[in-house]
Order: C-alpha cells, then structure tokens, then sequence
C-alpha cells in the first residue's frame, strides 16, 4: 500500500510516495508558484502521475496528504491563512480532490503534519502523548494526544509559539508581548546577538562580524558562544533559560513522554540539550519528566507526515 | 446504582452517596485526623458503612473513590505528598482496598477530581477538551482530554500553577520564579494589595485596612477595586491580565471547548470574568476560542469527581 505525501513551502513543493513502512520510495519537487490552489493542485496531480509512472511497480495510491505551513479551518479543508503560498481562505482539500476523485484527501498545518512523522518512525515512535517544538524564523510544533495527531479541542490547533513566557516582555509579530516564539525563536537569538554586539563593542559578536548587523544570526551567535565569547555565551545561556522555561509550561500541563526539538538552533546539538534539560529538571515540580530530545525526522518530515494523515483520520 | 465519594482535606473528609445521575443522595463528614493511612481508612469505611445503614433503599455501593489534596503516583495507589495530610509515600488505595475487599477503590488527586466533577455535570459537561484552574492559595487545575480525566502523559498529572508565566519573575513557593501561582493565586493578589497599600497611604487600601497587612487579602483587594480605589484597581487589573496570559498559554497548547475558573477569586464574579474575557480575546492568536466560565460544582466537585473515578476508569 502506498500514499502521496505533498509538503507545499513557499519556494518548492515537495511530493513523495510513501510506502507503508513509512520510506519514501520515490520523490520529487517542483518549485512552489504563487498561481492560486486550483492551478497548484493542477501541477501537484501531474507530478504524482509523472512519479507512478516513473515507479511501475506502484499501481495506485490509497489516498493524498498534504502539509501547508498556515493555518487551517475547523474541518480540515480550507487554508485559512498561509502567508508565504498567498493562500487565504482558498479550500484546498477539495481542489486537490477534484484532481483525485477517486481516493480520500487530507489536509493539515505543517507542523502537525512533522509531529505525526516523529511518532510514525521518528522522536514520538510508541509515544501516546509527546509535543514537538520548532525553533526556526518563528516557533511552531505540534501536539500528539492519545497516540495521534492533535488538532486542538475546537480543531484550531496548537499554536505553540505563542503560549506566554514573559507577559507583558519582549513584542511578537502576532502583537502580543512576551510569547514564547518572541523570546525562542532563531530570529529572536540573532535580535539578542545584534543588541549584544552593539552594546559590547569589545565581543567576539563585534569583531568577526565587523559590526555588520546583517553578517549575524542564530548560528552566528552560537558559534561565538561555542568559541568561547563571554558575551555570545551570556545571550545564548539567557535563550537557553527562556527554552528551559517554555518546555516547562508543556511539561506542566500535559506532562508529555518525549518533547522533541526541531528547527534550525538544534544543529548546536548537546551544546544546546545538555544546558536545555540541566535548565528544565531546576524548574520542574515533578522530581522527573519525559525526555527532551532532537528531532529526528527533518527534511522528510512534511511528506511523511501528510502521507500519515490518512491513517491518522481513521 | 451508587458510589461513595470521598473527599480528604486537611481539617475535614468529606463522604458522599453518589447516584447515576451523580446527585449526592446522603453525606456526612468527619473530622480529619492526621492518624496514618490505615487508621484514616477504617474512619472512612465506618461512616460509608454508617451511611448506608441510614438510607436502606441503597443495599450497596459499586466503588469506593477518593480524592486528596496531593501528589499520586503513576500507578494512582500512592499518596507521594500530601503535606495537609501528612500523608507521605502512603500506599492509600490499597489500605482503603483492605477496607472494602469486594469493590473496586480509586484514589485521584483532588484538582483532577474537580475537573472530573465539571465533566459529569458542570461546566464541562458534553466537552471532549476542557481546562479547571483554580485559584486558591496556590493555583492548580485539572485537564479533561478526549472526553476523560487526564493523568498527564508519564502519569504525573498536570501542575498548571507552575506553568511558566512571567520567566524570571516572582518567587515561587516551588522554589522556581515566574510560575502562574506567583501571579494568579489569591495569594498573590493579596501580596500585590499589601505592597500597594505600603507604596499608596493615600489608597483605601491603606485606609480601610488601617495599615495592617493581616487585613488585606484578595477579598479585600477586589472590594477596594469595585469601590473605585484606583490603587487596588491598578494591581487587580495587573491580575487579570497575568491569568488572561495563563489562559492563554492553555488555549494556544490545548486549545480547549471550555476554560472553568475555580476557587476563591471567582466569587468577584463579572468584575473579574469581563475583564478576562476582553484580556484573553485582545492575546489570543486565533479569532476565536473556546469559553471561559466560572466553575460550577463548587464545595461538591471532591465527592462527586472522586465518584466518577470508577466510570473514568474504564
């Protein structure tokens, strides 16, 4: 039995044919255009076609998953709001199920989609319940309930990113103030790191970027840190604090078996964990908890993920 | 078909005879004597045993469940911490076991028992994903997942008092800084009134109270704010706004049907619930969510929830 897992980004779509132990036999990707959802469930179809040719020992698939990053309606179907694929409102599950009429169609945000590839073969494997949380330009995750996939109690979804961390601190693009994703996100370690080598001229942070605000982001400022500048170290240990502090608030209500951390800031490997759990087992009430762990499933986890919705909605 | 309920606090315990329709049908309670485990337990069976004699209609109950205000192991037999109690490391279940050979006994903690309670019927009833928070001394909750009483992923159950809130911030009893509890509890509210009423002498806070930090507590806050004191108004708002960032960590995680808000705090009414509905609405990420309502079963959630146990079990 195979499924076509299709993870759509702002630059290229990513399609795959998943087997059923969860390997994708066969991939591709075209680039992502910006031509509105008919026309890109148009060449999602052609290239899944092209795929099951290319691969003739699969005669069909059981059904079509697809991951967006935005959000999406209470009945799984519409893209409410997808920023970077200029879909707003666009009812995606049903154009891309009128290019396959004939076997079920999934839809589903991104970060849920890469939650259930973690607990298919990856981070969450035998998990009942187990967050995922994802450091990149802004902070998402996803929430496994029960041994599936969570869409929220009223189907809005977890919106990880914006749980409270500091109220009333430091201001985040939704226009609130001291979200978790305004004090945890790369975007929000490089705003400490520039604010840091402005205001110490003498840093490493100052030095090797020669001042240069644009040369300095996440890795940047861990590098720094990692080579031993007080400075960097300072604003990487206070980030460090701030992530402790967010798994916290997970720990503390769902008390989940695995928190798995995704995104770009992971590649610190146990320059981050080792400090990341130290800071989490000081601020938990319980004398244990689950394991925080890397993610695992990375670049595959959208097409494997959407591939798994269908045995997720059964 | 009827259960008994137990509800143990730390001056009395709390028995009831709990019909289908969870109506208490006969209660009693008895002083809470710090004697052990054991001797606890044959106090309880002889009332429960007093009780029946009292009303013959019942012949005999289905289960036994009891409610703490503590810590439970994984497994739900052991007491770990019980300080109102005294009870530490005490194997309850099984001693209340011993009392009743032939008819299965539960034990829960007693937040978890009133989230339970909500479900049967109160302010959760009918709801797949529901939240209690109560606001007490301290500040602790229940979570309703999938329809049942959640116990936490690993089995350790939810600590929503110590949820990150403001990270770096307050003292906490926990030893942590910043949790929920450090802003939330009736406790705090009292401590932000005493050190208001220090900084402000012109307040009523100062005037009414005398000077006399004993005289302040959260009740006396509130009151001063409804009288228009603008000084206790400035730190209830400031209150408010911290639980509206609390609720909102909750929605943004669970992202539940209905919020109930227990505890002393809640006797304020719409002066604290319209405010922090407006608060929650002004942070929240979606344009919606679910409701936020003050908690119903009051004084009768411990012996009601701690019935329900059995039903959960299952």
């Amino acid at each position: 039995m195979y499924r076509a897992g299709i993870d759509i980004g702002g630059t290229s779509i990513k399609i795959g044919l998943v087997d059923d132990k969860l390997e994708i036999v066969r991939r591709s990707a075209i680039p992502f255009q910006c031509v509105g959802g008919e026309k890109v469930a148009a060449m999602i179809a052609e290239e899944i076609h092209k795929l099951l040719k290319q691969e003739p020992a699969i005669e069909s698939i059981e059904s079509v998953g697809v991951v967006v990053p935005g959000s999406i309606d209470k009945t799984q179907s519409i893209v409410i709001d997808a920023h970077n694929l200029g879909f707003h409102g666009v009812p995606f599950r049903a154009q891309l199920q009128a290019q396959f009429p004939s076997i079920p169609v999934y839809l589903a945000n991104d970060a849920d989609g890469a939650a259930l590839a973690e607990l298919g073969r990856g981070a969450f494997e035998g998990c009942k319940t187990a967050v995922l949380l994802t450091l990149g330009t802004g902070v998402g995750g996803g929430v496994i309930l029960g041994g599936r996939m969570f869409s929220g109690g009223t189907g809005l979804g977890a919106e990880l990113g914006h749980m409270t961390l500091v109220n009333g601190g430091e201001a985040c693009t939704c226009g609130n103030h001291g979200c978790v994703e305004a004090y945890c996100s790369a975007s929000a370690l490089k705003r400490d790191g520039i604010r840091a080598m402005h205001a110490h001229p003498e840093s490493m942070l100052c030095a090797k970027s020669g001042g240069d605000e644009s040369k300095i982001d996440a890795k940047f400022v861990i590098d720094c840190a990692k080579e031993g500048d007080a400075v960097a170290k300072t604003v990487f240990d206070a980030y460090v604090d701030h992530l402790a502090a967010a798994c916290i608030s997970i720990v503390h209500i769902l008390d989940p078996e695995v928190i798995a951390i995704g995104g770009g800031v992971c590649h610190a490997g146990e320059f981050l964990f080792e400090p990341l759990r130290k800071g989490i087992d000081k601020k938990c009430f319980f004398s244990e908890h689950g394991a925080i762990v890397p993610a695992v499933m990375g670049n595959d986890a959208g097409i494997i993920g959407a591939a798994m919705l269908a045995d997720n909605a059964k």
